[in-house]
Order: structure tokens, then C-alpha cells, then sequence
């Protein structure tokens, strides 16, 4: 049987979409109450883990589960040993560098040098401002990062931004971006290996359904 | 005016109980529907801003709060520049080791050497397993590390352990336990070094209302 890693949250619902679209069934997960974690598909040839965004590599990469679905933001952070599959098109948000619009900062460069950064992604934050060569001080956050610049901790943040709402509300602007974030297919590199076909069926299945959801 | 960080979720109730019966009314944190993360006391000589948990002795031990209320198992695992004033007893909770009750295991020091441990909270965990001198994988997980033994990613978790109820539903018990957490007030060392008296006022009503609440 596949086991497949789905993230909690935004993602779910177009997760549990595309899996319906090539016949492995899901619906259970989005019911209103449900608290299983671990849910059969309708056919019984897979089950779905149900478990927080970036545990979702972590899954995948010690092989409890074959395949999973998380944000690309979440793979640059993390750097699991997982194999990138398919860009399943839909969770799409920027990691952005965002001030409050009140001050004088309008591109990365423009930040003093040792400002602070307040971040949910550190990683990515470190790598971004060392390309620019920019020394800064990152303070990890865990949630609510726009506190950062409204309380005075720090000059930036370094975040995902989908609509920009959070943003408007909190008073900041994003002045740059780092990456473009999607919903990635992973899988296990050696249970692809090892596959026997039912795994390269369900990832060659998403693959086409993508392709035709691209083409004009 | 005083800023208090406060932690969103379990220890909220009692952390705006503790407030109120020293005079600073947060109560609106707790209306339905309340998105506000920063809401001043009603009386005007406070603020408290809503944070994760994690969050808290950030903000602490950068001086954006002078006083913040955060379970001691945050603090065990972050060991951040903050000073810790009172205990102020409710959120209890042990950090635990927990296995699947069909193991053999029924001490922590029985695990085989080099098994895998997930948890959040993994410098908690390993420095227990260092001072048992067992060399032991640790495995980072975000939430709902009950899933790693469940799977089999892993032979035990380390995670907090309140009612024991979640443990009890997915099969597991826990077999030792690293310490015991309740909320602490928390400040931040420079500020309360330069009070003009408002943050100690405060302090020490907490301590002597917890020092009563504890007689017999």
C-alpha cells in the first residue's frame, strides 16, 4: 500500500483534489470533526498521514511515506533528502522580504547593515542576505512574524505572502521577493527505486493531469 | 507601560486570570473572534501582545516584552537570555518519554542504542539521552509526534504529557519522564534592572498570589 503525506492547512483541500482526479479518494480527511491521522483511500490501495507542513519531508525522507504533497517554501528551508516529482500548480505564494511601509527601505539592499530580520524561515533568509552579501541578525520566530517590525524588534521580516491581506492589516509592504512558492509532489528516492509500478502510476497520472491543466 | 507576552493557546485562560487578579485586564484576548494581536490592559498601564508559545522569551529576551508567561518546557528547550521570576503553577504538564505500550520497553535507559526518538522538543531530548549515555537518532517533528511510533518511524517520542489522553488513544505510555513544566513569568534582565518600580509591582503581587494559592 502507498502512503502519501498530505500538510494540514492550506493546502489539503487542491491536495485532496488532485489525489481524487487519478481515482485515490480522500474526501475523509476534509470531513468536519475528523481527527484520524491516518486515513485509508476509499479503494484501499493507499492511505493518506495527515501531519503539519514541514513534517511532511521528514515522512517522506525516512520512507513512512512513499510520496507526500508540501510547499516548495518548506523544501528550501528544510533541504530534506526527498525527490522533487511534480509542481502541482495550486498553494502559490512569494517568500518576500516585507517592511513597514513607512520606511525609507524599497529593495533588500537598501537594509542597514546588522538590521534584524524576524523569520519563520531563517534558512532561506541566511542565504538570501548572504547573496547580497548583507550581514543582518536573524531572529526565528515560530508564527505572527509582522510583530517584528510593529513591536521594534526588527527592521524586516522574511516571509510568505499570498494575497498581501496580513501585510495591509500590519502597516508593511513586501519590497522583495526571494522565490516563487507552489505544492510539490516528493517522494521517497529509494521506494522509487524499488517501485513495483504503483507509485510511478500515481506520480505519471499528477504529472499528466498538470501538464494539461498548463497547456493553453 | 509594561509589555507582557502572552502565549496564545492553553496557558491563555490562566495567564489573563493571573493578570486580572493583579489589576491589568486582558480579557479582551479572549473575546471569539478577537485578531488583535497587541491589546492594552483596561486600565491603560499595560499591553499584552499574543504569541506562540515559543515566541514568547523571543520578544523577552530582546526587551519588546519587559514580562512574558511561557510554559518552563519552552524555556528547558530554547535556553534564552531571560529571567525566570515566578512559577506561577497552572499549565502542568510532564515531558515525557512515551513508547508504544506493545514494546517491551518500560524504562527509557531499556531503548536499544542508536533507536530513533522523534519529538519537538529534541535538545530537551538530548541531553536526556546524553546524561543516560544511550546515543539515540533524533527526528524533528512540528506536531503530532504520536505518529512516529505509530508508523515506526521511530522506537519512542519525547513530548509533553497532560491528561495522558492522546497517548492513551493512539496506543502509547509514557515510561519516564524528563521533568515537570508549569507557566513561569518570565522578564527581561535589563528592564528589570532599570525598573522605576511598575514592573516589580507587578511581580511581586504575582509572587505573593501564588505564594497564597500554595499555602495549605
Amino acid at each position: 500500500m502507498i502512503t502519501i503525506a498530505l500538510a494540514k492547512g492550506a493546502l489539503l483541500n487542491d491536495s485532496v483534489r488532485s489525489f481524487a482526479a487519478v481515482g485515490l479518494d480522500f474526501a475523509a480527511l476534509l470531513e468536519a470533526g475528523n481527527r484520524q491521522l491516518m486515513v485509508p483511500s476509499r479503494c484501499g490501495r493507499a492511505r493518506a498521514l495527515l501531519v503539519r507542513n514541514a513534517d511532511v519531508p521528514v515522512y517522506v525522507s525516512y520512507g513512512q511515506a512513499q510520496l507526500g504533497v508540501v510547499g516548495f517554501d518548506v523544501l528550501q528551508e528544510h533541504q530534506m533528502p526527498v525527490a522533487q516529482l511534480v509542481d502541482l500548480g495550486f498553494g502559490g505564494c512569494r517568500m518576500s522580504v516585507a517592511v513597514k511601509a513607512s520606511s525609507p527601505y524599497r529593495r533588500a539592499a537598501d537594509l542597514p547593515a546588522h538590521c534584524r530580520i524576524a523569520s519563520k524561515f531563517t534558512r532561506c533568509a541566511e542565504s538570501f542576505f548572504d547573496s547580497l552579501d548583507l550581514p543582518v541578525e536573524l531572529i526565528h520566530l515560530t508564527g505572527s512574524v509582522e510583530l517584528g517590525p510593529i513591536t521594534g524588534m526588527s527592521e524586516a521580516i522574511v516571509d510568505l505572502v499570498a494575497t498581501g491581506r496580513t501585510l495591509q492589516e500590519n502597516g508593511l509592504i513586501a519590497i522583495e521577493d526571494l522565490f516563487e512558492s507552489t505544492a510539490r509532489l516528493i517522494g521517497h528516492p529509494l521506494s522509487l527505486r524499488l517501485d513495483d509500478g504503483a507509485i510511478s502510476a500515481v506520480v505519471q497520472q499528477l504529472q499528466a493531469l498538470h501538464h494539461r491543466a498548463e497547456a493553453p
